[in-house]
């Protein structure tokens, strides 16, 4: 059943020539690079510039880069090679300082090099390798694992609505929202994916349409206000999505417009599901009115990727990047532990106790 | 109490230099251009090039570009200035043949002028030049009526959401949706309008932001997607739209996008109203579902308007030019002769009758 599908892996090693393959996102959709970065500058240039996006592939990238960069060093001893290791990961560390995970991934691989107190330089930098790796396996399983509990409420043949870009190359593999698809595209399920442009960034546009094309799944791209006349249509049977941040009451952040989508699924009576990985389950926030809504620049509304301004000079504009999402209108919350119903607030907690 | 307002007219007539005075909308709002038209040709083209959009304004361009057409006649009988009528009529005609409005001027201007039977050819002038202003002072009057309607529902200092454009500009004076606005401002009632920039033609951004920021109003752009967020914010006490069609029991056309916001303000419990000349409301059908919804070109949503094609080459879309809005979603219908409530198809065929 189904037809081999090609998930595309937006981040991964070539280890032989000592080489990090890097999918430039900047210049997508209209070209297809894999960049090859052998240098740690390359890798800091390619974070700083906004070519790698999405929490974990930033996370796997610093992960590989940090290898890349203490492998050249021609230390003799552990604490010489902790020294070259230290200036990597401060270096690193100045590309994207507000990166969550480029912090989580070069603290981890710090922990993992005091791990191997007193191995000989080739072990420690062959853990290094092995740590990075995992990061990236550990993520690609989680979204997997996401994707697999997704797709048992999905049916063949269904319509699904998603927004922004929650994808393979956000991440590992398979991404986090777009996971079931890529998941249920293996095994045949032949569905119609409608994606969402995403005003103003256009992620769904360029990212989600893109890699969802390039994997052979049925994709239509619709501008953000037509997900009413699409469900009412009768086109859509669920809609996934992914977040920024879940609180413990299943309020949810995630890119602006979600709320709305939540709104017109329920008025139509469709399913609404989050996808999660843990690491975005906040317990510590309790609801929703914790969370801090960026507002960004009016250039993104007015002139970003146009010819020319296609609103008035000086307009006043708003432009917030997140919204969040009332846990009332969330059908489920799915996580690589299982899925989460109403109450969240009983059911999160329990997801950090399973074990698969 | 309040300022004096100057509220745009798009189109107007400068008799005095026999020229038809017309706002160049293609070219807004980068630029500010009244164009000045002499010639019939002129006018033809600037109804085939969109530089003048709006159902009113269009029809009342065309009656202008008979009476100038006609004005330049060196006949000297009420029947050889018929036939050069004809040819203008004709002519004109052929400039946007789906525009209902451009043959509804059209065929009053030649009703008018076969009125005038026997009359010299100075008097038969005469009075299709006060057919062509009788065409556009009544489009204001209705515009007024409406916004005054309208008004009488919405209280100083109010947040209003509006989607598309319905101003000014697509009309005589005042708008539809906008009249109220306008009326508001001229009476200090401080309104914060926000301003759906409406993809893909983004007419919210280009048309509508323009004009109320020209009259001095606090107006906000926002991506169609942030609708929700600024409801839930509270910056929202009311969602006034125009409309293209109603439907006998209330069900209304209009521009793509226009239904999601009215499930958004229902779920907000935010009123949500429509502005609607009678010349919109159409009895003859029966509900939404014998409305016929368009379906626009791939390009306007992968391409127009940007520096290079935002979507992957040859992804599907589904760009619906308009949806309906269900009845049940709206608070009232606004018209010329008053406010129609539930049950619509007991309220709208009762406008009918009224004498203001």
């Amino acid at each position: 059943m189904g037809n081999p599908v090609e998930v595309i892996q937006s981040v991964k090693l070539d280890d032989e020539n000592s080489t990090l393959i890097l999918l430039d996102q900047t210049v997508l959709p209209n070209e297809t690079v894999f960049l090859e970065l052998k240098e740690m500058e390359d890798v800091w240039d390619a974070i700083y510039q906004l070519k790698v996006r999405g929490a974990p592939a930033i996370g796997i990238a610093a992960g590989y880069g940090v290898y890349l960069g203490t492998k050249k060093s021609t230390a003799d001893t552990y604490e010489e090679l902790y020294s070259d290791f230290l200036k990597v990961k401060e270096y690193l560390a100045s590309s994207r300082p507000t990166a969550v995970n480029l912090f989580w991934a070069l603290n981890r691989m710090d922990n993992r090099f005091k791990k191997e107190v007193g191995k000989s330089v080739p072990e420690v930098k062959a853990a290094l390798k092995e740590e990075a790796e995992l990061i990236r396996a550990e993520d690609e399983k989680i979204c997997e694992s996401i994707g697999q509990y997704a797709l048992s409420l999905l049916e063949p043949g269904w319509g699904i609505l998603t927004h922004c870009n929650a994808g393979t190359i956000a991440t590992a593999k398979y991404g986090t929202a777009l996971a079931p698809i890529y998941l249920g595209q293996e095994k045949g399920y032949d569905f119609k994916v409608y994606a969402d442009e995403t005003r103003p960034l256009l992620q769904g546009a360029r990212l989600t349409a893109w890699e969802l094309q390039q994997a052979g799944v049925d994709v239509t791209l619709i501008c953000d206000n037509m997900a009413s006349i699409v469900m009412k249509e009768g086109k859509i049977q669920a809609v996934l999505v992914g977040c920024d941040r879940v609180a413990e009451n299943g309020d949810t952040a995630n890119k602006i417009g979600t709320s709305g989508v939540a709104i017109l699924a329920k008025h139509y009576n469709i399913p609404f599901y989050v996808c999660a990985p843990l690491s975005t389950v906040d317990l510590e926030c309790k609801t929703g009115d914790d969370i801090h809504i960026e507002l960004r620049q009016s250039e993104e509304i007015t002139s970003k990727w146009y010819e020319k301004p296609m609103a008035p000079k000086e307009v006043k504009t708003y432009n917030p990047c997140f919204d969040v999402t009332d846990h009332s209108l969330i059908t489920g919350i799915i996580t690589e532990n299982g899925i989460a119903y109403a109450p969240f607030n009983e059911s999160l907690p329990k997801m950090f106790k399973s074990t698969k």
